[in-house]
């Protein structure tokens, strides 16, 4: 995720080279023709680009809105991981908690059962982001669980569908040794069920694409519009007398377009482990941390924070 | 679901062959028949083809989004269809693992229980798939259920909604037997509920096309405006001294709206087993995958995979 | 509803006669004052057309968008009346037929208690749907119910409520004879309340028009539209030397924005009796067809299909 | 509620006073000063009303917008607030008659239980709808409570949360005494629950306005707009000779942005005790009418009637 | 949050003093040298402006949409805070006096828990406002914990999440001591989860700033209009020979287009301590204000005003 508010003018410029490029090739192509008037035959009306201009507008507007909400969802369901992880933590912590007065179960059992499940939670959330970029240094969610379980959970394709699994049958362990109350699955199925459905829209989003014909459409008619602009600006430039003004404008209308295709672009896949995704590994991070203090455990790992005005 | 990101100008042009024969013939038409002074008096103003073409593009915009809204829709909640077969398994597989320490029932009793309800679990699937697409092929889910079941069920008219009817009986068998426990319907009844739901929205997209008055009227401003634009481009290229232009400059016009036109019109119905369609038979194919790896079986279909850049 | 592709030029003619007529009156009239010079002063200038044309514009769009969220939002309730319908009868066959090896209730004791519950379910799909048309024959529930319930429920003001409340009473006596369990009501009432939600959600829209406001101004604008639009060509048309032209433009542009109109209109009050309405007696049928095939019978009511291309 | 289709023009015409007014004074100075030839050097190009139009669309499509859904989440809300009474109603009723059987409740008893909470329920409908509309005229609830209980809630701020409050301890004082069962609550609970959110969210509309910065800035700009107006189209209309015609044109333009603004600005603020109010007395009139007719009363209070085709 | 209706014009000049001064110091430098007759090659087609006006109409409306947006579920979000507590006041209180009458806790112990769980969820509305805010003056929700709490408290990272993780172990220690009965947290679960759920919704919000990319465009495709602005105005003025019109009318469309994009700025970040924050304040203060009056104390702290027309 960018978090700076001024964005370097050279970057900005390599990011639009293609764009920058065509455009200041054919305008300048253009003005050289008409000068040596070579174009007096070919210049077209500026209507044409207005026509072409509203059609790209209505397809960029579309594909901006539909990435953005993309993005948006994304970085909702993932909000909502944060929050699930909480409730979920919350909920065995204090469940748990309340069975050591019963006297079935010792202190000990108890701390390692909170502990056990909780780590298990963490790990969910490392195990998704990885899930979602493709990546497969699963070393990172190691220290999570137990040597055995982690050994079997990387064998398995769909990882954090295991581990949630894994803690609906610990659940249902904890309620026969009485460490969870009977009614209390009532409250933590909804919770897991969450898990799952989050995981599911995430996986929506990374499998389905934005359309790819609004996709390919959009990208093609921006590059038919940058093309046959300076065609069309030159005729209002010349009647004015002012043809190589033509250049400079052609170019600036074309960037300004660019950008509107550009921008909505990076914003179609919000797990492709680049500056535009949504922070997974910061959200990860504050999983982690927001569990163990709540497990009373005061060793957290540092806070991931932005770096170069760039959040991961 | 179309998958690749480049399109084969070729398809394209095919595609498009009715909008680009049209369109060729009528510019062509009208260029020559102003060449030979014919057209004198039957040009128009370009203003009337700016104002029909914000109406049409209002008309466009309006499709376009709701054939959209209604394939995202679809995906969605196909994507719920998966999520909620995962959460299905585990309750399944976690309430009835849970029963084997009561002595009650055997182990063999559990497998045979879990691995019956997740088997017609995965069959909904793929009974939801071909009646949503009008397919036939029932043997396709002929190896999830036992012989007389799958000779009952094709009898039936709705048979995916047949389906989740007897997993609600075979649900209170298992508390009958405490394979399941006494409040575990508490959780199990909205997962169920959940793929009621899922069908009857899939069956509204299904049974309720777009409204046919916005279909009617686009199709036919779209070709109304494709009939006069040579018309009204013809005035401006004339007065540039630039006749011959309109006719590529029509057509491609021409080309842009219509390429928005039939972009809609491919997503109002993502059910008809065509490129376009969501991909249910990839999704179903998750489904087993990932519901048959819970039960711990090894033997798993194989993953269905884009061919040609196109996932069904 | 309408399913046909192809709507009958006639028709389409006849339902825009009026906007066609006045259209085709003014702008010959226009004509003919201009052609005699008496129209030598009231021409106005295009511009004119161009920002009415885009306030009405905004207009069109804002009442068609939420004209279809209302014809949309009530062929959704209604499709959350079936799957709650379906979702209904399987929880109540489910539960009754598992009270058998109870020994507490006869096999008969519970298939009438099934039945019973089924048909009046069915009986609030038709009762709700003669209650949004505002139909008064009520003999087409009257095989659903017994002849003293018949007799109660039509002296009720609110039908469709009244069911309800019966069904919410009789859930109670069912778990008072234990057909029912003590924990089924957990799962009944939320699908019972959904019921209450849907009926009040189309009463909602029923009684609620999409606000009169924009309904008479969209309309006022849309008439002042077409009466200025003659004026407004004549000048363009009249400077390109083809001043005939005008009217067929003018005729056409009219129906184009009236078409705008009347499609918009047609979708905000979907309960109305007509062929635009929401197919609620096929709906309702669906639920009777598929709810009797649940209970095990084989005689099914024909299925409604469209006629003439309308469902209804 | 507006329910009248067909406005009447003078009440338009008083309505739009200002507006129209502001707009013939200036036109008419515009032209006469024009026609003095005091204007040659004030006359502004086309343009400039053009590119002001548009971004007054801009900001009136969005505060319009913003301003109908303001309108419809206070109806559907109040459309929730009849359907849960009717819940409430029923689950209160079929729970407390259920008792009778068990013996531990006299007939007497019951009867007085559920006539105190449904009218409690009347009384929260009635109370909400003078809460939003800041009436004091509290006596119109003062049949549906006991004079202690009614006494003591008219001490309160916030009288309808005070009721609910009540609600919340009586079903529990019920369960005590077994006129409510012990899983009861678990329905009821969650419908209380509803009319605190329904409640919460009618006082967020009440509290926030729409952003005052749209308000103020939409208003500015129609004023400057409807200010420019006459000296933008005297260019276009002296051009083509009919300099008098700009005056009737630019009150019509005048008058439909002006309508614009107005049909937004009386949606924004939907509990006022205007016209354009939603009918909260008619609906608090309609759960009085159908709660107490579940309650088996026969003398209802009569119907709410549309006047002069307003509904309140 | 703003309440006034009517703007200081000098607060609105200052506010916009940025741009206003950027473009009269542009438009007069333009028509200086167009006077002195330097700028004859410099000036620009009309059709430019409008090509970059209509894209920074997209952009804008969008970062004002996506903005208006985000402050109204901030809203949303902060009234769902006010009714959930009402929400969890009443059922605590309901539920607590209703252990009473079964002997085995005193009054003095069920007001002592009232009390404390009902402080302690106002504190959570203080200390989340705090939070998100980020200011230091936790002394505000001092009076509402005992002491060694509000030690422990001020110790943790994230005191709102924490001040919740404490409300769930005291429930579960409520029940072992029989003030709340055993199904009580059904109800109480799901108000608590809700807690969570809107706390991580304004982090998220308070976290995500509105995409960069929008934020970074938008500001500089507005300054780059304004700046071509003038030019673009230039021709069409001289054409009609009005030059020094231009000034006015290119320091108004700067001024209306600069007030689009602040209007729309201000919006995207509710949670900053400014005037247009969503009054979390008063938010805050009603919380205490109903529950403590729920618990039935009369002495309440003073209703927070609106100063100067701004609510915080």
């Amino acid at each position: 995720m960018i978090l700076r508010k001024i964005f370097n003018p050279i970057a900005v410029v390599r990011y639009m080279r293609w764009e920058l490029a065509t455009s200041t090739f054919l305008s300048t192509a253009v003005y050289f023709l008409y000068h040596n008037q070579y174009l007096g035959k070919t210049s077209l009306p500026f209507s044409v680009a207005a026509i072409l201009g509203s059609a790209l507008a209505i397809f960029l507007a579309f594909r901006n809105n539909n990435s953005y909400n993309r993005w948006w969802e994304a970085r909702t369901i993932w909000g909502s991981i944060i929050n699930n992880s909480r409730i979920f933590a919350r909920q065995i912590i204090a469940n748990a908690d309340s069975a050591l007065s019963s006297g079935k179960v010792s202190a000990e059992q108890i701390n390692d059962y909170k502990k056990e499940m909780v780590y298990r939670q963490i790990a969910f959330a490392h195990a998704l982001r990885l899930h979602l970029r493709g990546q497969k240094s699963l070393g990172e969610m190691k220290h999570l669980l137990s040597k055995e379980e982690f050994e079997d959970a990387v064998q398995k394709q769909n990882i954090p569908n295991y581990l949630l699994f894994v803690q609906g049958k610990r659940i249902k362990d904890g309620m026969k040794i009485e460490i969870l109350g009977a009614f209390d699955n009532i409250s933590l199925e909804p919770t897991l069920a969450g898990f799952n459905n989050f995981q599911g829209t995430c996986e929506r989003i990374k499998s389905t694409p934005l359309l790819r014909q609004y996709h390919f459409f959009t990208k093609l008619f921006l590059w038919v519009f940058i093309a046959i602009l300076p065609f069309a600006l030159m005729t209002d430039f010349s009647k004015m007398g002012t043809p190589a003004l033509m250049m400079p404008v052609s170019i600036l209308v074309s960037f300004v377009f660019g950008v509107m295709g550009k921008v909505g672009e990076v914003n179609e896949d919000p797990f492709e482990n680049r500056i535009t995704d949504i922070p997974m590994s910061a959200m990860s991070n504050t999983i982690e941390r927001d569990l163990k203090e709540m497990l009373g455990e005061t060793e957290l790992p540092p806070k991931h924070s932005p770096q170069d005005g760039f959040l991961f």
